[in-house]
């Protein structure tokens, strides 16, 4: 084999174990939380607690939107077809393409570009914003991260994003991008675009400096929590064949209750 | 629509947000961690925070199994292709099947098996061992969960599971008729098939009585992590169409190193 | 390398061309029809007229079941979210399952063995279906191909194929087989279950002697055509995240039309 | 449900049968060959005779590539993993991208742009093709469809298309300016980059005026056989888990044989 030999910086295993960017796996195990190992093989180096916390938080705020998002949709059709749950799976994570999730990258490129347009200031922002519109429009190429179908004011998750960024403390330079990017929209389309999950997941992540090749990679782990959950329910609880109607559907889980109410001691 | 209307008990999304099995999912971000959300999606409840542990620790020991792993191959091979990440990652998660990694549920039945055989006592385990692997080899099924391609001895990420298991105080008896099963294949083999990843998580779940359909869940949520950055690597620094050995490759990444030494103080 | 020699039986590329099966391609190209060389790459061997014109058959009747069939809508919601055209095929590759087409494989061993039951001769052949529904119920398996969702009486597909069946002079007796089928659930279940598609495939490649482990790839290659078309209608004429009603929806196509009206001399 | 009612204008199912583009399903069962309904469904006509030979030969020529194309690797590589077949099919066909089969698309697109910019005439065809590469440099777009990693000269395949195609008639315009894109790219690079498959494939699908965004299409479905036989054999024939070289390997099938010795009267 003439090209045989090729190298990996991820991962090496040998009959001593498993090292992760330099790293003992059995060390990690049990030592650090998940995400903080997934952060290391995405990026190379560990998280601060701050960005673990936001990480964190992003990946909550994606992990599912409900049993009409076309990704659990395309997941419960394929598992109504017969398909077992890994293949069900791989049909809902190849829904989250462009316009579900995996839009997260280029919505970092717009607001990058905004940030650097006006290198990271307030002043100007909205010139920057004016800008980066006017060139994508005439480059036909759509501004990812504002807008959404279902919520028509601000995405109630976005709140409680932007609050937790300003507690770890981010530059907030980017999320002000962000924004002047969806005034920018509202000014030149007149449609009120506001900023989406797509969109604040990328401005926090510009903030805490994640590379954009890999941001929808957090989306796709974050959401195939969902996907495979609405999968195995189509298997273990749906008669085969079935027409999924997508949007007349109702919930019949527990009702509504609150954390830390009984059970404040036992949660981690 | 004769056959519209259907109901799932996951999850519910409205104009006021989104509600997963009954918690605000506003609630839930910046304050239970991801893993704590992905367990209530699967099972309808949160985990206590020894279970809480114990699964943090399943997934960071799956998270990646180095370049050579099939599922990491076939993520490579469709990259290599010209596949973008999400597609490269369902190829790699397609491949996660019945002999790598999704082979959990298939021990979780084997041990259950030998646990309901002989009571969960001490007693008789490994005469129930012997009943379960005299009778499934009758049926002509495989009993999963024993045995590695690789490596020869204990995998070294069981120890440091077992040890995290003893801690969080399960009882022990699904850990014994896994290696009670060990011993009954060494017996009527003649080889050394001792628990591998599979088994050591399947008795683990068994353990914390995690619903055996959602076991190679967690493994595909997990491991599509090391797929993802498998599959980015291959393509932000590979050239495409090459020849990708699954054997003859190394580790340029960065050499051994510990926790905890200069950064103590940043991890989370 | 040590375990890197293997061999594989179907075609062997080198800088003189590509051989399939022994023949050079080359010489193939224009020569054999397209399902010729599927039928050569799949069994081994060039099917004689009688099976071509069969093989055929059964494609065209496979290649499509209108925007409503699970694999079509899976497909279509893929391209929703924004997949390519490859990417959203997959997701409708994957939803053909044990419900949905790929249940030619398990209906074959049904007709198979009521075939063997009563030795392909016509006496006895419904006592052998009841042995069959009575061994395959206890033993909690569905027998595949009887019923269909849509067709509720018999599929409008499946006279034709009989048709051309017994043009090409099968011997009649896996036919046979499958209908005692079809009257043996009648009288056991009461409900008519009519042999559908997928069980009329398995008969007829049953009387061909096509390989059981390859009937569901014919159908794959056959109803991939559909899908594409889907996706490909999906993606250049629809607008991205809308809701696809699986069954309010209609055809503006071309109205009826009859072939070898004025096209007669134009078509192969 | 607001936005429940959409057409498409592929097929219709209903109680009376399938229509597919104004055609009566049942009546092209057995009538027309099913590359012939393929054509009509991807592209709402039946072909001429001619078309719907050299669509014959196009799909032949693409059928299969050897084991150790990426397609046939990534697809036995989720096999040896466990995969049913579908899946691993799936695996196979999400590697048909851009570098491997899918860029047929792109290279109509640089055919049918230098064929714009001549007119189709021969005079300047080659000036055409110095435009196009040189713009297209400047985009930082790759030109697809020229130069092949295994075949250093022609690809024998080629000239047996470009026989079948001028044994067609067509007009020769295109299949000129893929000539002039090959000559530009060699007095640009320096390289022999000849005509490869894709480019072929991308030349006579112009002079047939068959839609570029189905034009990958047609090719997926041609190596779905291929991927489907070596999914087939990794699943039948090799032991789960091996480590699959993707250059070391031999072929053991039947050994040369030509058509028409024997056989000819059997074969279709």
């Amino acid at each position: 084999m003439t090209d045989s030999s090729w190298n990996t910086n991820l991962s090496h295993t040998s009959e001593n174990g498993i090292v992760i960017r330099g790293y003992d796996l059995i060390q990690l195990i049990g030592t650090l939380p998940f995400l903080s190992v997934l952060y290391l093989l995405f990026t190379g180096e560990l998280p601060n607690p701050k960005v673990a916390r936001l990480i964190d938080a992003l990946m909550v705020a994606s992990i599912d939107h409900g049993a009409g998002a076309p990704s659990a949709l395309a997941a419960r059709t394929a598992a109504s077809g017969g398909a077992p749950l890994g293949a069900a799976a791989a049909a809902g994570l190849l829904t989250l393409n462009k316009y579900h999730g995996a839009a997260v990258q280029d919505s970092m490129e717009a607001i990058q570009k905004v940030f650097d347009l006006c290198q990271g200031g307030k002043d100007g922002v909205d010139r920057a914003a004016d800008t980066l519109i006017m060139e994508w429009r005439q480059a036909g190429r759509r501004i990812a991260g504002f807008g959404h179908r279902q919520h028509k004011k601000l995405d109630p998750r976005l709140e409680k994003l932007f609050h937790l960024a300003r507690e770890a403390e981010v530059s907030g330079s980017y999320l002000e991008a962000a924004q002047a990017i969806a005034r920018g929209l509202k000014r030149s389309t007149g449609k009120d675009l506001p900023i989406n999950i797509d969109g604040a997941t990328a401005a926090i992540l510009c903030e805490i400096g994640f590379p954009a090749s890999l941001s929808n990679a957090l989306f796709m782990v974050a959401r195939l929590t969902g996907i495979l959950a609405h999968a195995n329910e189509e298997i273990t609880r749906m008669p085969p064949m079935r027409r999924i109607d997508p949007v007349n559907h109702g919930y019949d889980g527990p009702t509504a209750r609150k954390l830390f109410e009984s059970k404040q001691g036992e949660i981690s």
